[in-house]
Order: structure tokens, then C-alpha cells, then sequence
């Protein structure tokens, strides 16, 4: 493999998209009509050689040079001339197999699939380190951000400390604009898939799976640790009442869904959940499809960056990014110091025990309208050492605010709790004789 | 030179730090006490070997292994263990011929003097490439801000078209205090002196030339420019009267010393001044000390970074990871593939004369309080070809709101005009006999 590698012409790196969908097209945009840039940026060509796709026919948006579009995998993998594998099928199968493939042919990798890097990193990784191959992919966590790097590189100085975000774009904008506009989940839903922010199916974002994802990549990257992302505790937003939205605006809050990951003791606490965030601070005022991430640093401090998460162009920029470092050999010393995923190199960090997470907490629940209800619900959280922060309970306006039952809104902030009393006391709330339905429960963050 | 780096024992990479004020110490502590952690990035040890100071008795606030404090820089310079210079000398001289000394004992050099390489950035990169060597600096523009790599690697597929930012620490310490505490310039100047946010003497800070300097940097690693800083048309925030502050509130602004960077059909325009931002953007939300850097790529859209502008370990974190970078080989080839300040490479982008640059702006003035002074001032705004976008006149509300001389404050907010006609309006409008004094305007961003 060494000596396919070798016998390559060094002023120029050929590539190769497999999969070309929204990103892929914007790559081989990129790459045909940004020539100039891309050169200047990799001291070389870097020459878009085949584009692979299942059906030749589909129209692309974008008009590629006579004989790159091909409907053979095998042919690209086969070409000795092809250094690099833009890897951008989705889904789990067949992508592993094409890139484990593609690394025993010699090519080096550049991929934006982050459900495939989360569930099969560990062996991926292992098998590029065996062949001499590198893998990059800086666009499967939040494409406009480049936080891969950043951690890797530019803050490699520093023991991180946590690391938050809003990870999930469709989240995001789902609940921005139910924020913004006072709409409920399902109507904005469907305003997100008729814009392009949601998919058809959108729940394996609304329902925190893309963001625990990225969290476990990004809590590998910046804590050593090995995660599957099964295991982080997990909230999506499928389902938030707009009620929800308004109290925490009028407790100073808005909600988003924060992927967390912090140092406590040496442990790892990991979550996503939808969270309240005081207005003000730049992860609450964080709109529409953005993403965010703050990294706090225990020499250079808090780092707080914001960009697109996903999309065409943003998502393409950081493969291309991906694709000049591999060419000019920054990415393969990367990958080669850091071990990630190494068997070799046992995991820094271990991950903690969600019930000792601490930290406040807000709370909705519909109560009788007697007097001792809140002495009653008071008295459980004492029991669980719990201190009520405050409590938003307002008389009744009109009729829709009081219902049929007799019961009422209640709204509770506690100081600071483990999770483990927090969720033992929503519990025994709930089964309280004067409480109505679930409590509905976020942790606040300062 | 390159036969001394090849016998260099590749598992350890030898530093010397040239010049132990607070960066330097920050810097040696890093690599003292935390030698698993750069030990972990580079794959390899990095060993601090030698640390030159003036006065080795003076106490450094570090335990620093015996033998590594030197008062000679020969020492240093002739010891061909060592492989990588940390300069971190203030000024222009000897901080000159030290690292082109350095670099001609085969050294790489990794740096945060902002003004030399403003000063002398053509000369050193040139001399540095003639020699083989690489100079690493993201420590020299916004040390917790890792922008450099993210320029030159991270947004590498992007004509970035706009770049702007708070570059100066000490300035927007100064305004937030100002603008938050209602209180003075001076007297906040006094405080952020007691803080250590400002110097003895922090005339370059607000005079706008640290701002001047850095874009002149970032402009040439973003748009290819080749800048003198003196030719970045600059205002500080030297003598900002806490009324623009107030005023700029009420029209829902906040007043920020900007440097931006904006490319306008194919030219570069330039500037530093205390400028009109949005609340609620983030930019208008940087706080404190703090820095901040929009950029804007035609791929990636806006990337927004917020982090420490300065300050012992934010500057010491960029410093490590660019030692970090060198040793493991990823600066050089950045270096190599950029060709910084290459006589060879012509600019890519010109300065755009400063009369076309375009925005609306900002007014405050004293009038007569005459029937026919705002129509004196519109007419001559009007035979600029200028429109009013809006005004504040407050009737008088006390004694001290107008003056003895039966003067008030106006403030008009213009619709997009040039800087030239914006420029020469003011001028007619100070020379009109209803006008009290000069003429307060700054550029308003939307």
C-alpha cells in the first residue's frame, strides 16, 4: 500500500466522493470551481477524479467534467491513482465496509458520517492505525464549527474542563421558533420539514440521538473517554409544551437542547436535555438552525463558538478543510499522535454515575387548587433535602388557565440537587393525591 | 542547519523560552507541570531546556529544574540541542535580530510579539523560509482565540469575504465598564489600571494601534492583503464621553471598538473605531476583557468565536499548542503551503480607499436651541446626498441637560452614506454658526 501511496505524484492529490447527495455536491463544487483556493490552501491540485453514486441518471445541481460520475465503487477503489476517499454515504451498512475497503486500497479518509463513527469508531480507527491510514471528519459535528480541530489542535494545551452545546440544528431551530412565534410542537414541526430543517422522520434529532452522537465523539476527543452514547442520559425536545417556553421566559430562561459533558472528580457527568439557560448569556441567544459549543479550558479558559451546524455549504467547507490537511499531510500526524480510539491507550476519563449529577432545577406541575398543596409538595422536597428557589404560581385569569378539574399551573426553580434526589422526589411527587398528571422537570444552568 | 535537526533524538522535542515575563512564566509552568499533557498531543516529550532572563534573581512566581535559567542568549542560541526558540521578548529590538539569530542556528520559532511581526512580518517569514524554519504565532492576536489556525487550516475551502472583531481586551474592558457603571472615562481607565486590565501607559490599547495591528495580521492571513497597519484608517476609544453610550442605548445599540475586515467587489476594506452593534448580537454582548472574531466564508456562512483576548495562560495555552504544532511537524507544512508575506506571492486583495467605504452612521452634536437649526443641519446632511434615519432631541429636562449657553444635545442616526460624504457633511455641519463644538460620529452596524 505504501508503494501505491508513494508512487504518487506529489503536486497533485487525487480524490474521490462516494455519495453524493446535498454535501457531496457542495464538495465537488468546491473542488471544481474553487480549484485556485484550494491550491493555494494545499500548495498543490487537489483533483476531484470520480464521483460515486447508485444512479447516474439523477439530476445534481452541478455539472462534473466528463467521465467522473460512475456507478462502480470498485472502480475508484481499484484506482491506484486515487489518494483520498471522501466518504459520504449515510447509514451504518454498507458505509463501514466501503471505508474499511477503501483503507485496504491504500486511501486515506475524509467523512462526515457521525452515526458510523459513533458505532463503529473503536474498530474503524484500530484499522486505520494497522494500515497506516488516516481518517478525518471534522463535518459529522457540527459541520460549521470547527470544534474537531479546535479541540485537537488548538486547545491541546489545556485539560479541558466541560464542554456544552447545542448540537442539533433541527433542535434547535424547533425551538426558537416556538420560542419566538408562541407555536406549538407539532405546527412548528411541520414549518421545519416544509423549510428544509427536518426530515420527514425527524426523531432521531428531536429525540437527542444525533446530539448524544456528537457528544460522544466530541467527550472521546476532549476527555479520552469511551463512551457509547446509549449510556449518556438523554432528553430530546419531541413533545415540549410552549407553556414550558414562557415560564422560563419569565423566570430569565430559555430553553434549548444542551449536550453536556464536565469534569467533577476526575468523572465524566454527561447529558442532553433540554435545559434552561439565562437570557443574556450567548448559548441562550443561540437561533434558529446554529449551533454552539463552549469549552472551557483550565489554561485558556472559556471558548465559546457558534456557526451553522449542518446544511450544503457549511457541512462541505469542513470536508474540504478535512481533505487539504490529509493531502498535505497535517491530518495523518494528527491522527497518528492522538490514537483515538486506541485499544492500546486505556480511556482518561470514566463516565459518572447520572445520579450524582447536581445542579438546579425547574419544575411544571398542574395541582389542585386547595389550600396545603404546596405545603404538601414543599414537604416532599425537604425530604429529599431539596430548597425551593422560587415558585411561580399565578391566580387564575381566565377560564382556559384554570381547568374543568379545578387545578392549576405550578411552577417550581430549586437550588442546587443531585439528580438521583431530584428524580426520586419528581416520583413521589407524582403521587401525591393533589397533583394532576406528570411533572414536568429541566435542569437550569447558571 | 538541517544536519543539526536531523541528529535531534526524534521521541523529545527541546524548547527554550526566550524572555520570562508573565506569558513566560505561564508558558514554563505548562511545560513543567504538565509534561503528560503536551507529552499526550505531540507524542513525544517536550522538555523545556532553557529559559533566558535578564535578571536571574528576580522571582518568577515558578520552581523552575536547576540549570534551566540562563541570562545568555548564546547560550540558547549556540546549544544545537535545542530545536524550538519561544520568543516571547517584547518590542521591536533586539526581539528582531534574536529570532532571525535563532532561526539561522536552525531553530523553529514560535512567538507572540503581535508588533514585531506587524512591523517586520515580511523580513522574518521571507528569512525564515530561505532557512527552512517556521514561525508559529497564533499567540500574537487574540491568545484565547485560537484564529489563526482556523484562518489558515480550519476555513481553508472559504474566500472568507468579511472578517471583524474586538481585538483589544483592554478597550472593551473600558467600554463594558463604562457603558454598565455609567461611570467616566478616566476614572475607568484609573480602574482597569488597578485591575491589570490596562498599563502604566495604555495609549496603543485605546488609541486603536494593538487593534490597527492584529487585522493588518489577520487581514493578510484572510484575504492575502499586505498591509501597513498605519494605512488602517483607526479611532480609539480614547476620551468615548459616556453620553454616546447612553444615546447608543436608547437607539438599542451598544458601542464596541470594531476592527473589521470586509471585501468589497474585489477590494479590502479596512477599519478600527468604536462602532454602533445591535443588542441582543453577540458581538454587542462581549463583555469584560473579553475578545471576539466574526467571520464570514462563502461556504461556512458566519463563524462567531468569544473567548480571552490576553492574559498569562489563555496567551500561554496558544503558545504551547503551537510548540506542540512544531514538534510534531504540522506548522511547518503550514508554513511551507502559505508562504506568509511572500515577496513571490503578490497580494491577492488591494485597500479599498477609505471615502468609499459605505455604512450608516452615528451623530451627537450641540445646537442652538433655535427654531431652524435641525433644518440648517438637514439640509446640508441632504446636499451630501445623506438621509436621516432618525433623531433624538430631548426637551430640556434640568439645569444640567442644557447648557449655560442655551445649547442642546442632538443625535441623528443616518441611512447608508460613504465615508467621504459622511466625512465632508461633518465638516460643513461644525462650520455652521448653529454648532457648538465638533461633531461626535461613529459607523453603525446592523
Amino acid at each position: 500500500m505504501n508503494a501505491i501511496s508513494q508512487q504518487k505524484s506529489s503536486d497533485r492529490t487525487n480524490v474521490a466522493i462516494i455519495g453524493m447527495g446535498t454535501v457531496g455536491a457542495g464538495v465537488a463544487r468546491l473542488l471544481i470551481d474553487h480549484g485556485d483556493r484550494t491550491a493555494r490552501h494545499a500548495g498543490k491540485t487537489i483533483w476531484l477524479s470520480k464521483a460515486v453514486v447508485r444512479d447516474l441518471k439523477k439530476p445534481r445541481g452541478i455539472d462534473l467534467p466528463d467521465g467522473v460520475l460512475t456507478d462502480s465503487i470498485d472502480d475508484v477503489l481499484n484506482d491506484p491513482e486515487i489518494d483520498v476517499i471522501i466518504q459520504l454515504m449515510g447509514g451504518l451498512s454498507p458505509a463501514r465496509e466501503v471505508m474499511l475497503r477503501a483503507m485496504e486500497a491504500g486511501k486515506d479518509i475524509v467523512t462526515a458520517n457521525k452515526a458510523l463513527l459513533a458505532e463503529h469508531g473503536g474498530e474503524l480507527f484500530t484499522r486505520a492505525r494497522q494500515l497506516g491510514r488516516s481518517i478525518a471528519f471534522e463535518a459529522a459535528v457540527a459541520g460549521g464549527i470547527p470544534i474537531i480541530a479546535n479541540i485537537s489542535q488548538c486547545l491541546s494545551a489545556n485539560q479541558i474542563e466541560s464542554l456544552e452545546g447545542i448540537l442539533n440544528g433541527t433542535s434547535n431551530f424547533i425551538v426558537s421558533q416556538m420560542d419566538e412565534k408562541g407555536a406549538g410542537y407539532d405546527e412548528t414541526v411541520k414549518r421545519a420539514q416544509d423549510l428544509g430543517y427536518a426530515e420527514a422522520d425527524p426523531s432521531m434529532d428531536v429525540d437527542g440521538t444525533d446530539a448524544a452522537q456528537k457528544l460522544a465523539i466530541l467527550s472521546h476527543l476532549a476527555f479520552g473517554a469511551t463512551v457509547d452514547w446509549r449510556d449518556i442520559p438523554r432528553k430530546g425536545i419531541d413533545g415540549l409544551d410552549p407553556a414550558d417556553l414562557v415560564y422560563a421566559r419569565e423566570l430569565g430562561y430559555r430553553i434549548k437542547l444542551l449536550a453536556t459533558a464536565r469534569l467533577v472528580d476526575g468523572e465524566l457527568e454527561l447529558s442532553v436535555a433540554p435545559t434552561l439557560i439565562p437570557i443574556g448569556t450567548p448559548m441562550a441567544e443561540v437561533r434558529d438552525a446554529y449551533n454552539a459549543i463552549r469549552v472551557v479550558g483550565d489554561a485558556v479558559g472559556p471558548v465559546f463558538y457558534h456557526g451553522l451546524g449542518a446544511g450544503q455549504m457549511p457541512t462541505a467547507s469542513a470536508v474540504v478543510a478535512d481533505v487539504i490537511d490529509t493531502a498535505v499531510g497535517r491530518t495523518p500526524i494528527t491522527f497518528e499522535t492522538l490514537e483515538y480510539f486506541s485499544s492500546e491507550r486505556p480511556p482518561r476519563t470514566a463516565q459518572r454515575d447520572v445520579d450524582t449529577l447536581r445542579g438546579r432545577y425547574y419544575m411544571r406541575l398542574r395541582v389542585a387548587n386547595d389550600p396545603g398543596t404546596l405545603a404538601s409538595i414543599a414537604g416532599v422536597l425537604s425530604s429529599h433535602s431539596i430548597s425551593i428557589a422560587s415558585v411561580i404560581q399565578h391566580e387564575p385569569k381566565s377560564k382556559d388557565e384554570s381547568s374543568s378539574d379545578n387545578t392549576v399551573p405550578l411552577v417550581i426553580m430549586t437550588h442546587e440537587a443531585s439528580e438521583g434526589a431530584a428524580s426520586r422526589a419528581t416520583t413521589d411527587i407524582e403521587a401525591l393525591p393533589a397533583i394532576s398528571g406528570t411533572v414536568v422537570r429541566m435542569p437550569v444552568r447558571e
